[in-house]
């Protein structure tokens, strides 16, 4: 087993440490929201002080039945009961890995951490691309050739997982395509982990949502957590739908969960209750959030494609997914380290998220764009024009100039 | 692999449901230190509260640097890069058998998540005995043995672990135990997992506290958190002190813990910053914590040694390990069914940690014996005679007449 750092963590200790050692380095590899806890949030913290009970495993009550209420209101009814909290989703999509057992398909290219957490378990993913022009879903035809493929072989599947939207692209899986992923994991009975962290973040004008768990209740684990619509990454917390019925799958992933980490942290589930509850201040501030990411994905959107790199439209979250291939520089690895080294402009090379080593692909967090401080980004998040604003203006420039100085072959 | 909830997590559930259904009982189950927050931290909880970051895996600089002066304090000198912090020492425990891989020697009866956490890594924990009336410690002859009959048979043994003070025996391993499982543990090459989380509660008057982190720097992984000295259990943090030089290990362990759980809680981290500091404030509070765990401990093992039981003298931590096997009653699990359904009390069966399920040995905790309000806990704190406060000697009366009652069968 060969585990390494995780990739988007180790790529943001690095370009840390660049900056502190002085260089001017524009931070595009991380994906943390890059916003302002809510006052709200820290009142409710700060309340919760006093809470140091581990508490039940699954959560408290209080944050099972606001998340329940939060999918009820977005069409999807739930028992708390059938509601797991943990310190993030991530754990939370190490544990399911875990409890379901077997190998899982993923799309590819897709998050660095779900392919690392199969490695760790000891399962080996399915790689499976999206349809042509998605992304976060792996293309259903090739997935029931696959695993019947597998199968055949010998080996267990279990599940299927999407991202929606997703990243790396910054895409959303059409209705249709999640459609037929349904029909398929129905055939085959798999289990479907739908992580909607960016669910959430979906720009403006909306898209369509469609999670799997509104076609096949029966069969489908939904993940999401605070980390990016609320931009509480560093809090640690997360919070699973189980399938309806799934109380064998529930109690297996209480067994892991209470083996590895007991439970998230009692103050942070005080906040997180309330933050699920929906108070019209948060969702307000989730409004403002998805207005900037969906400006700022723009806006990075239309530099690379006027270096002329091909890039699907980002249509969530706070990732774009160009493909500098027409520059004939090599593989994503060395285009990413260009980037950093010749222009300052630190990215996340596409084969650490699994896609071909030789696609020049690069995966382009933007935001960290917001500013350095709490008072820039606040006022990035309230602008109406956060592009105007000079730290964003300056950095929209800084990217726009080593664009162009990658593809002229200058420093 | 078949993994079940936490005995420990399962049992304070069980009586918790039990309790809100208006049963009388007294919980003598679970480890939760019972104490309230120490206003000092909950301060420093709200002020972090604007930290959102994730933060570096290895933890917050501030953090690991207070870390290592908590240990040098205690003659153990310590380099911050060395210092891994975690949501808790639980999930360290399971990153760190990850990351060493192979199989592990665990002391016998354990804690309940050693052995889980072995089976859910797939790996098969050698289970050795102390050294007669001794207990945290694997009897290092024994474990000399059967590491090369392991070995013989081909199988891998990385390492082998401690518990100082113990959890269930409330014993403290002597320092000949440690010199000489030091030694094998030399001889045969394995790095020693010193599980410490109740160092800081050995009772007064101390004996001399010994971590085979003195004896063997160069190969011994220290563990602690502040769930039990700080009484900060549903907080979820710990830390690791890797072995001198352990780099490799360091990288390893860091890999483990950004795919699965990214970092602590970062409002969490400034506390426990603040808290391994051990500003005047908390080492007062500490001493105060320890002095009620030994006055509660000696007590009850009173009681139980009234009613016939063999114990061990405990001598740090908050448990007790009875065996009432003279009462001819069957094995653990039947006694602790006994006391729980028949006389209201409720304590974990010894083969929950390990124990020969025919013995009628029970774990015994007392620290939630303070009091069901933080009125009450804070008052059984500060106390110099906490046996007299009404409620703690109205539940070591109960205690008492619950025992004397199993003992003549009457329910």
């Amino acid at each position: 087993m060969t585990i390494t750092l995780s990739a988007t963590l180790a790529a943001n200790e690095d370009i840390e440490r660049r900056r502190r050692a002085g260089e001017r380095v524009l931070h595009l590899a991380f994906g943390e929201a890059g916003l302002p806890v809510h006052p709200a949030l820290r009142d409710r913290l700060a309340a919760a002080s006093g809470h140091n009970g581990y508490g039940p495993v699954a959560g408290a009550a209080a944050l099972r039945e606001a998340a329940a209420g939060y999918w009820a209101r977005r069409g999807l009814p739930t028992d708390p009961e059938l509601v797991v909290c943990g310190p993030g989703s991530k754990p939370l999509l190490y544990a399911l890995l875990l409890a379901l057992g077997g190998d899982i398909v993923l799309p590819v290219p897709s998050w660095v951490s779900y392919a690392a957490q199969a490695a760790l378990v000891g399962s080996r993913p399915l790689l499976v691309p999206p349809p042509p022009g998605e992304g976060g879903v792996p293309d259903p035809g090739r997935v029931a050739a696959e695993v019947r493929r597998a199968r055949a072989a010998g080996r267990t599947v279990a599940s299927v997982l999407v991202t929606l939207p997703d990243n790396p692209t910054g895409r959303l899986a059409t209705p249709g395509s999640l459609a037929r992923l349904v029909e398929v994991a129905r055939e085959l009975d798999l289990t479907i982990i739908s992580d909607e962290i960016y669910r959430d973040l979906v720009h403006d004008p909306a898209p369509p949502f469609t999670s799997p768990a509104d076609l096949a209740p029966e069969r489908t684990v939904v993940t999401t957590g605070l980390s990016k619509s609320l931009a509480l990454g560093g809090w640690r917390i997360g919070v699973a739908r189980l399938p309806a019925g799934a109380y064998a799958l529930r109690g297996k992933l209480l067994a892991v969960a209470s083996e590895i980490w007991s439970a998230p942290a009692a103050p942070v589930q005080e906040a997180a209750a309330y933050a699920f509850g929906e108070p019209p201040e948060l969702v307000e501030r989730v409004a403002l959030s998805r207005r900037l990411h969906g400006t700022l994905a723009r806006a990075v959107h239309e530099r690379f494609a006027a270096a002329g790199a091909g890039a699907p439209r980002p249509q969530g979250g706070f990732y774009l997914y160009p493909d500098l291939g027409h520059l004939g520089l090599g593989g994503s690895a060395e285009v990413a380290r260009l980037l950093l080294e010749e222009h300052g402009i630190g990215v996340l090379p596409g084969h650490a998220f699994g896609d071909d080593p030789g696609a020049a692909r690069v995966r382009v967090a933007v935001s960290l764009l917001h500013g350095d401080s709490p008072e820039q980004r606040l006022t990035a998040l309230t602008s109406d024009d956060p592009l105007r604003l000079p730290w964003i203006a300056a950095d929209l420039d800084h990217l726009s100039r080593g664009l162009r100085a990658l593809a002229s072959g200058r420093a």
